[in-house]
Parts: C-alpha cells; sequence; structure tokens
C-alpha cells in the first residue's frame, strides 16, 4: 500500500506528531511570577493541605498516559518500545482530536510483568488515567489487574476493552437486523488473545448464554491439556463453553449465531459459514486482512459482516470508544472503568445507528463521526455517576 | 503577596498550564491512515531496523522528562509529588516558550533513591533527555550519576548545574566590572546543598583556586567530624578549603572576593562584608528572602550585588540556563550533557552583556531575554561537537 511511503514521508516531515503546549500566557514578567515563581507556590500549597485540589489547579485531571512495553504492536508483534512509539503518538493524538483528552506516550524499557507494574504505580501521581496499549496476553490480564488493585484513577486496556466495547456495540444493532436476542445466542469466538477473552468477558456480562472461545488448537473447554500456563484461558475454560464441546473452529461453528475473529487472516471458509445457524453474523476482524472475504462471507450465507478495515462497510474500530471512555470517567473524576461503564459506552456507540440508517452495510457508526466519543462520554458519565450514587 | 491570590484564579481557570497536540493534521480517512493505521507501521518498522531513526519519525528528539519526587520544592520543602505538579508544569511551559522544547512533567510516588534510578530507566525510552527538578540532596547526587551512567540520553539535575551555570556566568561579568581573574580568587559558598556544591564544582573546573563551602556549622574542612552521612560533603572537603580554614562563615568571610549564598535569609551582616578583601562581590540567592538586603551590602562597601529575585537588579534565575541548554543538546543529539557545554552556556550567557550595558547594576540579561536560549544552545551544540570530534 502506498500509505506506508507516505506516511515515512509525514513522520519525517513532522519530526513526530506530538507536541506540549502551554495553556497559560508566557509574555512578560507579570505572566512569568503567576504561571510560575513566586505565584505558583500557592498552588503547591492548596494541593498540599489537600491533595484532590490537583484536579482543579493542574492538567492531572484531564491526562491519560499510553503505556506499553511494545510486546504486541498491531500486527507487527514484539517490536519494542522505541519502535511501538509511532503508534501511541498516533493514539494520544486520537485522544486529543476524538475526546479532548490530553494522552502522552509512555514506552517502557523493560517487558517484565513486575516491573511494568512497579513502574506504572511510581508514574500514577503524573496522570488523571492509565491506558494500557500493545501489551501482549496473557501478561496484560495480570499487570491491568494488580494496577486496577494498586491505583484510584481509571486503568483501561484499550486493546482488551476497546475491542469489546465496539463488538458489543455491532452486535447489539446486528441482532435487531437478524432480529436475534443476546440471551439465547450462539457465539464463537476464533482468538483467545487479550481482544478475544475480553469480548467473550463483556458478552457473557450481557447476557450471552452459549460462547465458545477457539485459539489454534480449537475450542477450549475445561479440562484441555496444556492450558496450565494460561490463567485466563483456564478461566474462560471454566466459565465459556457449558456445552464442554470440543473440536475444530470449523467443527464447533455449527450451528452457530455468531463468529467473532480477533484471530488471524483467512482462517473461516465459506464452507465452515455456510454450516452456520441461520441468517449467521460474521465479524471478521483480523487487521490488515479478515478471517475472510465479506463478499466471500455474504455469498456463503453471512447476513451481517464486519470486519477491522476502513475500506470495507462496518468497521469494527477502538476509535469508537476510547476518547469517549476517558473523556467521561474524568467528567465524572471516576476512580475506576467499571463493567456498567463499558456497556453504557456500547449502548451508546450503537445508540447513534437506527432506521432508516440501520442496514446490514451500517451497523455502527464511522470512526470519524464526531458525535461518538461525546454521546460515549455522557453515558459513561452517567453510569459511574449512577452506580456510584448512595 | 497578591501574586499568590492572582495565581491561584489563573491555576483554577485554566485548570492546568500544560496540553498535548497534534502536530499533524487529522481531519480525514486519509490522514488517519497516514498518522495512525495502516500507515503508521512503516515508521514503526524502520525503527525496528535502526532504534536511532526514533528521532527522524517521533517526537523523542526534542522531549525532555521533568522527573521530581517532590522532595525539595522551591523554598516550600518536601510537599510531595501532587503538589509539586504545578512547579513542574510552569517548568514545562517555560522549556516550551523559550527552548522550544517539548517537556513533560513526570512526579513520582516515591522518594526512594533506588526506585527513582529504576523508574527514570524504565521510562527512558520515551524521551530524549532527563531533567531532574526539586530533588533533595544529597539523595540527588546519587540519582542524577547513577542515571547518567545508565542512560545514553542527556541527564541534567537544574537546581545543581542550571543554578552553577548562571552563577559562573554572573561571575565572568562580575570580575569584569571588579578587574579580578578567576585564577587568583577566594570565594567562599553559603550552604552545601545542591547548588552550593555544583557552584563550587564548577568553579573548581574553571580555575577559581580558593573555595571554602559552609554550611550550618560553618566552614567544610577536611577531617570536620560529623560529615561522615554525606558523600558529596567529604569530597567538597577533600577538594576545597585548601587551607584548612575552620570557622563560622562570617570567620572564613575575613578577605574574600566573593561571597555566593544559596542559603538562608538574613544570613549574611554588612558587618561581614566589609571585613572582606576590596570591592567584593555579593551573590545572596536565597529565594524569596536574600541572605542580605541589597542595599545594606552596598553599604557595606560591596562592588557588585546579584539576588534571585526579579524586583533587583542582576537576577540569577536558571530560566537563563535550562531552555538553551536542552535545545542544544537536542541539536547536536548528544548522548550527555558534559563539563564543557555547562561552561560553554555560562559563557555564552554572559557574553550577551557586554560595555556600555555592563554595570554593576547589569551583569547578566534578564531572564526574558529571547537572545539568550539560542546562543547558549549554539554554544553548547559547538561544544559538544568539538569534544567529540575524531
Amino acid at each position: 500500500m502506498d500509505y506506508f511511503r507516505e506516511s515515512l514521508e509525514l513522520h519525517r516531515a513532522s519530526r513526530g506528531k506530538i507536541e506540549l503546549r502551554s495553556r497559560v500566557p508566557l509574555r512578560d514578567k507579570r505572566d512569568l511570577s503567576l504561571a510560575y515563581t513566586p505565584g505558583v507556590a500557592a498552588a503547591c500549597q492548596e494541593i498540599h493541605r489537600d491533595p484532590a485540589r490537583v484536579y482543579d489547579y493542574t492538567s492531572r485531571g484531564n491526562l491519560v498516559a499510553i503505556v506499553s512495553d511494545g510486546s504486541a504492536v498491531l500486527g507487527l508483534g514484539n517490536i519494542g518500545p522505541e519502535a511501538a512509539l509511532p503508534v501511541m503518538e498516533g493514539k494520544a493524538i486520537l485522544f486529543k482530536e476524538f475526546g479532548g483528552v490530553d494522552a502522552f506516550p509512555i514506552v517502557l524499557a523493560s517487558q517484565d510483568t513486575e516491573e511494568i507494574i512497579r513502574t506504572v504505580v511510581m508514574l500514577a501521581p503524573s496522570f488523571g488515567g492509565i491506558n494500557l496499549e500493545d501489551i501482549s496476553a496473557p501478561r496484560c490480564f495480570r499487570i491491568e489487574a494488580a494496577l486496577k488493585e494498586k491505583l484510584d484513577i481509571p486503568v483501561f486496556h484499550d486493546d482488551q476493552h476497546g475491542t469489546a466495547i465496539v463488538v458489543y456495540a455491532a452486535l447489539i444493532n446486528a441482532l435487531k437486523i437478524a432480529s436475534k436476542r443476546m440471551d439465547s445466542l450462539r457465539v464463537v469466538i476464533s482468538g483467545a488473545g487479550a481482544a478475544g477473552i475480553a469480548v467473550a468477558r463483556i458478552l457473557m456480562d450481557v447476557g450471552v448464554p452459549d460462547i465458545i472461545i477457539c485459539d489454534r488448537r480449537g475450542a477450549i473447554y475445561e479440562g484441555r491439556k496444556g492450558d496450565v500456563d494460561n490463567e485466563a484461558k483456564l478461566e474462560m475454560a471454566r466459565i465459556s463453553n457449558p456445552g464442554k464441546r470440543k473440536g475444530t473452529l470449523t467443527e464447533v461453528l455449527e450451528g452457530a449465531d455468531v463468529f467473532i475473529g480477533v484471530s488471524v487472516p483467512g482462517l473461516l471458509t465459506g464452507e465452515a459459514v455456510r454450516r452456520m445457524g441461520a441468517r449467521p453474523i460474521i465479524f471478521a476482524l483480523a487487521n490488515p486482512i479478515p478471517e475472510i472475504d465479506p463478499e466471500e462471507a455474504r455469498q456463503a450465507g453471512a447476513l451481517v459482516v464486519a470486519t477491522g478495515r476502513s475500506d470495507f462497510p462496518n468497521q469494527v474500530n477502538n476509535l469508537l470508544a476510547f476518547p469517549g471512555i476517558f473523556k467521561g470517567a474524568f467528567q465524572a473524576r471516576a476512580k475506576k472503568i467499571t463493567e456498567g461503564m463499558k456497556q453504557a459506552a456500547g449502548l451508546a456507540i450503537a445508540s447513534l445507528v437506527t432506521p432508516p440508517e440501520l442496514t446490514p452495510e451500517c451497523i455502527i457508526p464511522s470512526p470519524l463521526d464526531r458525535r461518538v466519543a461525546p454521546v460515549v462520554a455522557e453515558a459513561v458519565q452517567k453510569a459511574y455517576q449512577t452506580a456510584e450514587k448512595p
């Protein structure tokens, strides 16, 4: 794709994509005495008296750290912290552009789980929230869990929850078209990494009764050999696949309502789609090449097809979620991001596409739709405040 | 001072002083594909192949981390990381305004020396340089030394070297007025913290033969009791005070050419100034109240008086140094900030005040003089490149 040469040019010309700016004037001696010494001492002392005031007198309350160790970047894999920086800078400007949230990339010199946890805890006083990014599974689960426990600011692993929220939003609207219900759904998820497991979790939380997760070795079920090293897979084996079905992806897809692929290109055949239940829904989200070509999926009977790509209809893109999630969490001064906030975000995204716009080719808004982040933010803020009410 | 109320208003109204901005457009799908996926993968792969390219394709090469644990903030002391944030944000916007350098505040959740070192090493891949700020002595010496050894990017403790560089610049011009020479000077420094010790070091490096450092207990000399806990003081005892003079500040000031105070208000009496050598030079830099009132010092015979305050002549302010130091280090892509670069910065600052402007009331430029940072940057860049030449 020629995007690559052009993008390289853009990056070289701009020498990076982010800069820091002042939000106050610094023209003369007086400006200096107010923004810096001696005047600044007043804000310091107020915060020293009452640490909560840090949100009134500093930028912390609108500031996210985008933290990555570069271990699972895009489709590129473990390229390390420096090489991950262009992605993190891109993420940062998307936060600002769509959510009005200030975000700063922090790439780390180690991929050791405990060192990463320790470092983020040390940094936390500088930030209002932590967005974990492109950290490989299963380490990402332990890191997120530990940070949620140790910190009293929102911690959000976008590769998990951003994807899960947008998949949930897309599924809500796909079900309207297929006239099916969450509580009678059979879903097969291809991919047991960060995204696959988070998608399974949110769908369980909203009442999907029958979810099977497949990895390279096929369906994950309780008692399967070789999963002892992976806590997340062991937990999924316990709480998913109620029928304890075994077999390959194609085998367990037999009669399923929904396929959700967060795995690898070309994994799904038209033949497998034909063996699914009536009016199947196909989310083939592998990037840049989907698990199945959308056209082939439709010919095999798929009613609704979504991918991760901008050049096909129904792009499932985290950009629909993360700016509004943090914007809303910050508006609410939330100390965490709850399941309720994630579900509210999904519902809010889905709510922006209604008949007659709602069709098999249009189940979610465009990632560039400026209406999304504010609507998501409001829903997220409400969800937190309602839950926190005594 | 009414500055305080006004400054508090400013901070509350702006909700902090820094924000992150995009340096590339994000209007449409195409912009998104270049700044983020899929295009961004090209920059990632280039950097993965050759890590040095991170300086071509990201903002890292112009980005400083302002790192503090809040243990020695202004005159406020150990107020902790959150309360230190307004000062660090102020520093960040000064970096940008005067040096065009992007700077980001990192305040840390611990004041443990080893944890701070470990954390900054973990963060380093995100930044082109580290500015240590408001970290108490003697911990700051160990932290700076360890980071300089572990990192291949510039590490600079501004409370030490920023002050030392500006004092050196001011002294260069004060000596012209007093027609005295560095290599025949007797200097007494009041204060054995970060600033006092760094001032002593730079003055020794430029050939001042007789320097005595005083702390609360008077002159520091080799073999003095009670310094065993403080490596920095022990080293100063070895390399300073060649005459092994003992006694109070007033006693060792007898016959001295220069008094440099980086200590506490009102420590220096007119009587002590009278007992100094001919045409004494007084730098009373304690903030906000100097070691001696400038008027009293002049009446006691001081030829040149400098303070840290903007409402008296000759303000010794780090702002004259740090923006240009990092700007120059970044222009040179320097891996460290050498003694030669610091001395070049001092000479460059001094060079901006020449006769007829050079008078006892004007020995250094105003901190708001926009000529300073570019001139300092060029001198610092040259000094590095000359030293690095094979």
